[in-house]
């Protein structure tokens, strides 16, 4: 109908909390953009399948497996005994194997650090996740960190692919081959045969604990970090501490073939929860890292601009970012900014 | 012979590469001032005993078990295949089973951070340290954490002990019970133990990477933490990184019955090994912590004071400290004060 650009449908989980005023920011943010994205909202509640298993809606599944993305609001942690980390059934049911956080400081959001420019890579799909744990005799419990050829390979492969598409110059192992010498030892050498395919990205490995020390220390000598699962969990979370925390750090999940559900991961922040304070940063940035997995830069471009915009601006700000404005006003100033680049 | 405070002695290991120097920097501000502490040196270069098995020479075990305490400066990492980290023999063969590292903002040396008084107290014996390991089918690889009761409530029981001792006023218990429900579960349990009998004492639980995150963005909010054997290995780097790094990081394992090993942490520094450049100030910390352990208190302030007003004097610094001078003035810069102060 004189439309150049065809929509691509998105399955969107506006999620609990502070959730859906978010996503209704960055779905306005979006229509301001003219960004070529239809909604599909679906609930991700999970109920429970035949034989008791825990599993998400069946809409929503299959939402999503044709859909292939994702954008993921915060959820709430389930108190029900048994009851699975939705975040971990999801990264589980889609097979959502690499956790990408690229880590990038704010201009006019202060923090101790600047020029922080990096990304971690996470292994979603095993390591210390595997949930594999017994007692052995009363007392004494183990639990089993499984590592695998075919992830460690996966994700090495994928850390290497995205540092050459993203214009990052090198890729470092974070690992403990020192003490986890088959494991994190296969790990690593999965990750060195990697290396030897990219030549044209450099290559260095390096101790999780020496990583945490150097990372506060100085954060610019880093680019890409790839690591198995726990140490992931670890890393992302204290980079973003280094950039400004959860509410200003985007998130990817990505699989094969496309799949991927972007998500923010910081809480459901119940106690602020309809009364128009939230900050939707973090999950516009990544609606933003969404456009660039489906190649549609300009638009990432334009509206990643607006937002660093904004709060460079420090005029209309929420108060987790230290002004006094509504979540609606900082939303409007961000739409007016893309507006205006038409 | 009309000497009142009866001499202790304590095995000294000096260790490789800057390790002679440091420890007799150390050797020196300690007769400066006058405390009561005998040196008997020791090499611990691991050794194969009968079996094959590695061992430390039993001249230094003999030593450490008459002695109880010991000092020890770095040691190089060993490249012979099978043959294992001295440290990691080390706290085996004493069973040295708390970690020990208070992380204090120094007055006079920049970090992004102020104000940071924590301590990382890690359980030294087992977790991802097991050494058990298998390749399971081809391709894939478990590694066995291991979490007992006895090592978790003997951990958890140090660190509130430590806490009351050292007038701190709460522990953190550091888990990721989310995920690992049974070991680190086990592990929180303990905690959670402990806690109730303690209760002069606070008591919170975090999640390890909620603690990164939070740890980064403000340090000060912590006071004691307690923790497994790996996420002590990142946590207590991750703070020293906060205050300076491992250069200026104390650190002891301690035992039962009054054993313990205090040590610096850093490298070997083979560059600029026998160079009159290295800083003592890690190992002279650490033997602060001896003191301290020893109920030697009014030694301990002494000599710990002349070094922070050493360094918030800024005329004499070795150069990973921001200064030029050497070591050997640096050392003698800190026993003029030590002698001062008498
Ligand atoms: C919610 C929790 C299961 C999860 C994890 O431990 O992986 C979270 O910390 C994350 O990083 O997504
Ligand atoms: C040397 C190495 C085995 C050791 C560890 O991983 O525990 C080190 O990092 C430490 O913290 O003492």
């Amino acid at each position: 109908l004189g439309c150049h650009i065809s929509m691509q449908t998105v399955t969107l989980i506006p999620g609990d909390g502070i959730g859906p005023e978010i996503s209704s920011a960055v779905m306005k943010i979006f229509e301001a953009a003219k960004a070529p994205i239809q909604w599909e909202e679906r609930n991700v509640t999970a109920i429970k399948g035949p034989g008791g298993r825990w599993m998400i809606p069946p809409d929503a599944k299959e939402s999503m497996d044709r859909n292939k993305i994702g954008l993921k609001g915060p959820l709430k942690t389930p108190i029900a005994a048994g009851h699975p980390s939705m975040n971990l059934l999801l990264r589980k049911t889609f097979d959502l194997y690499a956790n990408v956080r690229p880590c990038v400081s704010i201009e006019g959001y202060k923090t101790p650090y600047t020029d922080v420019n990096l990304v971690t890579i996470r292994e979603n799909t095993e390591g210390e996740y595997s949930g594999i744990e017994h007692v052995i005799v009363d007392g004494v419990v183990q639990s089993i960190k499984l590592i695998t050829e075919q992830a460690s390979q996966r994700i090495a492969e994928y850390a290497f692919e995205y540092a050459r598409n993203n214009q990052r110059a090198s890729v470092t192992a974070v690992h403990k081959a020192n003490i986890m010498r088959m494991s994190d030892g296969l790990f690593l050498r999965k990750c060195r045969e990697a290396a030897e395919k990219h030549r044209d990205v450099k290559f260095t490995e390096m101790y999780l604990d020496t990583v945490c020390l150097n990372m506060v220390q100085d954060p610019t000598q880093f680019d890409v970090l790839v690591m198995p699962n726990l140490y992931g969990d670890i890393l992302s979370d204290l980079c973003a501490g280094l950039i400004g925390g959860l509410g200003v750090t985007p998130s990817g999940n990505i699989g094969a073939n496309g799949v991927a559900i972007f998500e923010s991961v910081h809480g459901t922040a119940p106690d602020i929860a309809g009364k128009d304070m939230a900050n939707p940063t973090a999950l516009l940035l990544s609606a933003v890292m969404m456009l660039r997995h489906m190649g549609l830069h300009n638009y990432a471009k334009n509206i990643e601009k607006a937002c660093f915009d904004t709060i460079r601006d420090k005029k209309v700000l929420t108060k987790d970012l230290g002004g006094e404005s509504k979540c609606s006003d900082f939303t409007e100033a961000i739409c007016q900014r893309v507006r205006d680049m038409d």
